[in-house]
């Protein structure tokens, strides 16, 4: 459960109906009674629920019935129902599809990533980083979570991880043992994690035991060299799988001993399907 | 050019720094003059441009040099240079990115489809719909002009646009002509838009002769079909396609004799690969 | 029906109220029952009404009667009654007072000269338009609708409308057919319109035939005359007045032969005087 | 000087142009250098000024010169010129235009009612309610303070003032002296002021001797009977004038021996009329 | 009762819970049914009550029972029971606590001040200032006044308060009774305070007769002096001792014969301790 | 560097002044030219200097000379000088004082515990929680940087962090080894912290070896005990006292053998005594 502020779920609203709808407005319409239904067309992974109702709330529509966030739905299945005047549901009809489209798409694409990883390792993760598209932090938070995924880190304030641009600063900038120390001394609560581009930086990195490497756009193969490097090196170091994983390329990975994958690419999954039916409340 | 708030610009920065970049801080190397540099991998046009200026300017750091918005850059180009303490630039450098990888997808994406489009008609047009991803309205908008596109429709209010769940509430839901008529009387200084699911339809539409008619998930056939009778039936009615009009499609349909179309598909396109490079001002 | 976000109505209420009511404070009476009546002294078109239900509630004062937004009062009729605390109801006065007294105000005045222009052409309009009071956008847009006028452009990305202050841009500024011609292929899904400052200007951009006319400051003859000429030059352009139509002037355009009439003046009219009434849940 | 924080005159910006200026765009002038002049086309007492600075900055738009707050103009006097992009000047014009209307409105009518008052009472004052227009607050704040009037009491609780709407509340709501008392011991550091709504009440409030006691409704002559009696009653009160003060009624009150009005006549005043005129650097 | 509204209820939450509560996450008990209690560890005056209600009520958790803001409770005393998914309790536990202690630390001591105060005057008066907290405004205004004190002053335009750093800019910085003289012209509605920082200004100050002289840091014995003198030469001038009061001096400003003490203390009190107790509903 | 978005620093001034200030006003000083100077009356650590150069020039001041955030200052130094308009002088006066001593008094106290501690512990630390007053956390946070401290924890989803109040809630709430094991199965990117309220529960926890336990409220020498076994038991775990840790306790804990420390005590410290001074450019 994500808390979604007042101001956050309005603002999905007014970014559609500054204005009311017109065409409800000039047909007349606006006073009926009348119910919408949200249905999933492909199934999947379902998020922004919440949200969703919570919109609907504030434009004094009742919901009647719902499933909730993080459930599995079949296609074809309704997600939510809502029952108000005509003028309210068609004011929430589009920016309420928006938020389930997004959220459905990313909590279904992480799902089956998920689905897959855990076929083979029951206790893998699939981490979301934080390149998200600007503005959608919170909503892509609860998606990620109602997939049963994890934030790979919120922001730069949660964990330390070196890149090389910050290397790039230092005078010893290739001394992985010094940083690290350095790093464990300043930070003592936190994970001091650090990122490697090459299977030789990833050998460096390990020598200095550092909480966790990731190892970045690495192949399959130079990720199972070093995973089973890592074992006698550093035995309390996590690795972790990060650059270029999607659905698509996850099953390549899925022998390389590694079982924490960071990845991006469920923000930018396609929508799902939401498909929308407002009805009167007694049929013509 | 799209007016960006400056609580927007600030809201996309807080993210990702409310507690600035632990790992510059361990390391010790905040107070260092430093530049950072934005490059594009692929190529293509670029947008979120003076975006990332005014963030970056917000963090106290310089540009020193930048495309604007709407160009076309090659592979590899350099998008934007900035110098400043590496407290600085750190803290800009993933909500920056962030800002770019998304915006210059977007853009970059609807180019693409335009190039294709106006090879066969140079006075073609893509329109990009409010199916949008929450909280991105203005972010979207800025990209879409970027690339020559155009916004279909800001918000419900905007235009007259008759859907199926409109004319479900009406007693005569099927008369086209009478809910054209009414449309017109109602909303004098407005388009009147209506959208046909069946080319059965479409031809009822027509008949009506509303200003424009969005033809729905219909067929490269359907729709030639329709725009072979349309300057007969209702000569100053636009047709436009809409529904599952991608850059994968648009080829199909650029012989069917419509030239607007209705599309989402940008918001969703992949983001750009923006690279980043942090340096000090000084190699070490 | 109008949204109106949680963020918007607090703030109206926060204008007022930052350290509560201190008068009831130094008296001692914040915690007695009581109840609230706001009356319509002088009767008209109702507004703001569901905005006044908004805020009431905000302040855990409860409503226990109304008439709806876009009614017809009598004067001295009761608008809203509502119960509570006398702290929570001095704080609700005056700040609800305010809105209750513009909003009425516009949609009042708006009503009156509808009911003007209707009784002469039941199919006129009256469109407001984007000069609207700094920060009251959303307010002004429910009195208008409320009443049952038209919002004749929410901001200057809605509808395509020339200026003399774009076309001193232009090399060709006088070229009517060409600018029109350039705005139409920019613009298929928009409508054109153009505002023309003198008669000659009208008939040039008559003989266009861009989707309306605007015609700024025209005397009643000069509008009879473009009014006479238009359904032979343009049949399908809309006329529309703007420039000085109030209440006061419109009766002398009645018969020009133009119904669209745009306008201002709501916004700028008299607020309505609603009374407010406090009294203890029992008398004392 | 009231500072006004850019979230406010960001807000102010984005009512008008959250798309941009269409118009600009379809003629592709938007990259052009040029520039605007707002003029006062009655002349008067100006103010907004510094908020359009504000504004116009945002937008990237140079303010080349302009007048201060405060200042007196002569019909059809320049207030403000500013140049940029075409783009961004036009997406300056309106909004800018509607701070400068309703805010030189607001202090050039104010201003005309103290130039009236002080040809009599050089010491007389003018004090602004709070029954302002929703949301409006800090803009009304500006322009009553540039033509020199007073704010009455930017909220409750910053004055204590005791109305029948409180009294009714009390066992002894016509024990003036009690009630002020009690007001006096609980609020030692307010100021103490009561409303009489009829020349009875304003007698007994006199006799409580208040800090102020505001006349609501009367006439002239109630008016100078009271201002007659309180030297003797009570030395040490204010008196001031309420209900129904404005620039026609004020003539009627400018002998009656009260020279502090109190007054929302001006927050509704006509907008004043100002001319924005957009030109090209170099003339075509 | 002060008026919080939802965005800043809302933004307290948001400061904690941005991601939930991970280790509820990690230990798949957020769906669990439970309840929370806040306690009250030393008792005293509390406020933040009414405050605590709003945000969990936002996060979805019923209020089952509570104290009210202003009530004094004993050492170990319950302040609030709720009851809801473990998931939210877990997101409300921290934030709220901060609010509680922050809230019932400032009440408490300023109650403590207040009861030691009344106990030698029953009408004396701790009025707190405007040099609050940066961001805790409202907080602060709502424990003041559930504790019985007084806003000495919300901000820079309710009273006239006349400091050094104004007098500096006359010419005539030390001509007393001029400078109130023309405060008292230029602002008739204001009470005119003054503050006096040596016996010698008090003495001046005294002779011009302000409303009200604030005497900063003045010993017992300075103050009482002033406090002989005043009855004589300024009757209706309310004294007010500031800078420096604490509970820990106020007994020595006792016998001093002014009964009004301005201070910021409260707002730098030590936290209430508030034990949080969250239980499933069904113990194991 | 905390990056501090315009919205948060504006409210801050607008938190003191939303009318200006009337003194000045009244005075008719408004326009002179003058400067304003702040001073440290104690010294020590400072901070809040780049937030109250923010915020003077949001005012149209200029700042002339500044230390910076980190410095340390001796008794009387000058942190910020500042000319401008004494209208604008005068409105950021007090605001801008409010965050200078509330954060100069974090960062000092924190800084003299950092003092103490560094001079036994080189490399210990001290950690700030979440037991922030509400509303302050940016603000709280750069005077922790400022200082040299850590942020223990930004909120609830950073780090897992094992309560008794999540324990209640498991059937086997008092095997560690299991829970420790859980949270590092389903939390691989994340710190395991567990919160141990007596020596019992410290050595239980100790033997689940997660990576810190933080001792609630131990005594010295319980403390010292656990730091004994600690090597032993969890050679990788890192130990951290928290309850109850102030400059005042702190001494008596240098000796037990743990150097990091969490507190909130900072948050709380006495406001610094910052002296605010405005005077004219040329003396009068």
């Amino acid at each position: 459960m994500i808390f979604l502020p007042q101001a956050l779920t309005d603002a999905w609203l007014l970014e559609d109906i500054q204005g009311g709808d017109l065409t409800t407005q000039a047909l007349g319409i606006g006073g009926q009674p009348g119910h919408i239904t949200f249905f999933h067309r492909q199934g999947g992974c379902v998020s922004g629920i919440a949200a969703a109702r919570q919109m609907l709330t504030s434009l004094g529509v009742s919901v009647t019935a719902s499933v909730n966030d993080g459930e599995r739905v079949v296609a074809g299945q309704t997600l939510l129902c809502a029952s108000g005047s005509v003028a309210a549901l068609h004011q929430g009809w589009k920016a309420v599809q928006n938020v389930l489209e997004w959220s459905c798409g990313v909590s279904g694409y992480l799902a089956r990533m998920l689905d897959l990883l855990r076929q083979h390792h029951p206790d893998g993760h699939i981490a979301c980083t934080r390149k998200m598209i600007p503005g959608t932090k919170l909503l892509a938070t609860q998606a990620v979570q109602a997939a049963g995924g994890l934030i790979h880190r919120a922001g730069c304030s949660e964990t330390i991880l070196l890149f090389a641009n910050h290397r790039r600063f230092l005078a010893n900038g290739d001394d992985w043992p010094a940083m690290v120390s350095q790093l464990r001394c300043h930070a003592p609560e936190r994970k001091i994690v650090v990122e490697a581009d090459t299977p030789d930086e990833a050998l460096a990195a390990l020598r200095a035991a550092p909480d966790c490497i990731q190892l970045d756009k690495f192949t399959p193969e130079q990720a199972a060299n070093i995973a089973r490097l890592a074992p006698t090196l550093a035995p309390a170091c996590t690795l972790a799988l990060t650059g270029g994983i999607t659905l698509a390329t996850l099953p390549d990975y899925l022998d390389c001993g590694i079982t924490l994958f960071v990845t991006s690419a469920p923000y930018y999954a396609p929508p799902a399907d939401i498909k929308v039916r407002l009805e009167p409340d007694s049929p013509r």
